[in-house]
């Protein structure tokens, strides 16, 4: 077959990558490489009752094609979820149920971006969206960050700049720095997207995912013009398999072209997905889980925040409040791409952090999840990594 | 928010059928508008059993994030399910999962079009299509066809005079006009593929629904070049709320193509909804639940038949042999557009065939679907149907 593939294929497919993602099936392998949850966070034995439970109640309909709008237990739990959990004032005419957040951002970019036209992300921002971004022919432009997220001035000289028709920011525990922005950052983002008319993706999948600190209020309720689009998914807290999410925007207008253009991509997202997660959370679940699984993480950040302490001098690493991430940079003329074969050899992998940048880059690098791996697991991994980066 | 949207939304949004079917959950009103199964087809009691058995087996990983290629399981058992009762020789490697046959056109249009590109359709075909093709910004253009589907000259000089990159086709009872695509027409369009060289979706999700004749060989098979792709679907057969069917192609490039563009857009299809297809399929439920519903189908069809026989003189129907669907000419003059209200305020809700052509026009047509109502509620509703045609 020699037909043409459509030009907004055109440089995507980041082999590289999903070379990387192989390794987490090589047994013994020590992965820093996902973003995947503990598998002992993943409750089976309860969702397969939950999974019975809501079929023989309600199977009937879950079984039928359903509304692209949503099942209504769904959209009424997750409404309350976001009201009571996340403090965000939304009815649930005002959610679309999602496949994750990145069926959300894909959604987004459907309905707001022509080829050539600007999206602001942080440098680095999450190697997925920057591919969904390519694949609509997006002009992406990076805004730098500091340990606070995203630098005020920097931004706003990106956005006179470039003039984007939307920012992608990943607020809490950023995917894949770790890093959280700073709250009058968050107002000061709102009140710019009104001065300068563009859309903000607010992608806050990690936001239950607090090991330290105290919460900060979304950007979503800083926003007095229903510019704010706030994207969740029940992803990192209940399943990934799932594959649950929700698009949150108080604009009728937008919700409507998010939900159009849902129907022709999937019709909607599975019935019996969305009872699970509705169910989970009517059931009150989703709180003491939430308890549980930051009481584990906490300690697996901790563990591989220690082996970095013990690094060479030179090497920084973020010192993240909750999430997936950590984010390493070595020392200048490193060269994180070039060791991972060396690391894997010694049975760890990690994603080396120039996928995380639009424009490349930034070779020295990389990003070290600690959510799946035990205590014990991340002192050995990280022994060995420390050994690669000693070893240049 | 003033923000304008991307141009590809500019004339999407087909309010018209979005608000028929909200007719469909008016207490009372007997829908002939839907593509839905039978409620009685859908075994929640069964499923529900399955669910929690996958989960309590395979629920850690079923509840991780998984490979975009698919469940193990699944792409097995539906490679199987192609070979064994498709007559399709496919291994699991040249499959990939997808939403319902619904993503996997999303998906196609996403790897093959750009803007301006033409995808030749049947006239009329399945408007979900028609508005995917719409959001790519494809050139739509209609082929005729007649009580054996796509006529095959006229075909050809459409081929000649557009180049199309792609051919849509539902050649088994099509939506929407029931109509089955002769066998010697078949191979004639896998030639006519290579000669031309283009690609053709063969989208096929009503296959297993036959209550008459033979079945005809797929497109598929007598396709020597690899430019057939197969789209199969488990909404008809199994549950359209579970949102599973796969692609099927043997060009790995293009499948390469799908699987990126899928993964950026819901990452993977639900481990639980794969799972519950693959195990349904593994203990050999399908064919005996196939045999079932086609019990209850074909009475259904031919009750639907028998009212359409005493309908005014000059009413054409057409006489599936299987799937959901019977298409209806009225007369010259008539339109069913005007009509609709007049059947809904007397209890019957249709699709007026118009919607389903790419040009518009054809308004003295409409799509019946008789898998959603009971005999005795189908006679009922052809009842006042025929009354409102003969008002006019």
């Amino acid at each position: 077959m020699n037909n043409p593939f459509a030009k907004r294929f055109d440089g995507v497919a980041g082999s590289a990558i999903r070379d990387i993602f192989k390794l987490l099936n090589v047994p013994g392998m020590i992965s820093f490489a996902g973003g995947n949850p503990s598998d002992a966070a993943l409750e089976n034995e309860l969702i397969a009752e939950i999974s019975r439970d809501v079929l023989l109640r309600d199977g009937k309909k879950l079984l039928q094609y359903g509304a692209t709008e949503g099942w209504p237990p769904y959209r009424a739990e997750t409404a309350r979820f976001l009201r009571e959990e996340i403090g965000i004032a939304v009815e649930e005419s005002q959610l679309l149920p999602t496949a994750g957040s990145t069926q959300a951002i894909d959604l987004l970019l459907k309905a707001l971006i022509d080829e050539g036209d600007t999206v602001l992300v942080e440098g680095p921002s999450f190697l997925g969206t920057l591919q969904a971004m390519k694949l609509y022919g997006a002009n992406t432009v990076s805004a730098p960050m500091d340990e606070d997220g995203l630098v005020l001035d920097r931004l706003e000289d990106a956005i006179r700049r470039h003039k984007p028709k939307l920012l992608y920011t990943v607020p809490n525990f950023q995917n894949p720095t770790g890093v959280t922005l700073a709250s009058d950052r968050r107002r000061a983002i709102a009140a710019m997207a009104e001065q300068y008319n563009f859309i903000v993706a607010e992608d806050d999948p990690y936001r239950g995912l607090r090991y330290h600190g105290a919460p900060r209020p979304s950007i979503f309720s800083f926003d007095e013009t229903d510019r704010v689009v706030y994207l969740t998914s029940f992803s990192k807290l209940i399943s990934p398999g799932l594959r649950v999410g929700a698009a949150v925007t108080r604009d009728a207008d937008l919700l409507r072209k998010l939900t159009v253009g849902k129907q022709s991509t999937d019709v909607h997202t599975p019935g019996i997905t969305q009872a699970i997660v509705a169910e989970y959370l009517g059931r009150g679940l989703l709180a003491p889980h939430i308890g549980r699984i930051c009481d584990r993480y906490r300690v697996q950040l901790s563990h591989m925040l220690d082996a970095l302490d013990a690094f060479p001098e030179g090497v920084r690493a973020t010192r993240p409040e909750g999430g997936l991430f950590v984010w390493v940079e070595l020392p200048a003329g490193y060269d994180a791409v070039k060791l991972l074969p060396k690391a894997v050899e010694k049975g760890v992998a990690y994603v080396p952090g120039t996928h995380f940048y639009a424009g490349g880059g930034h070779e020295n690098t990389l990003r070290l999840n600690f959510s799946n791996s035990e205590p014990h697991v991340i002192d050995k991994g990280m022994d060995i990594l420390k050994t690669v980066v000693k070893e240049g």
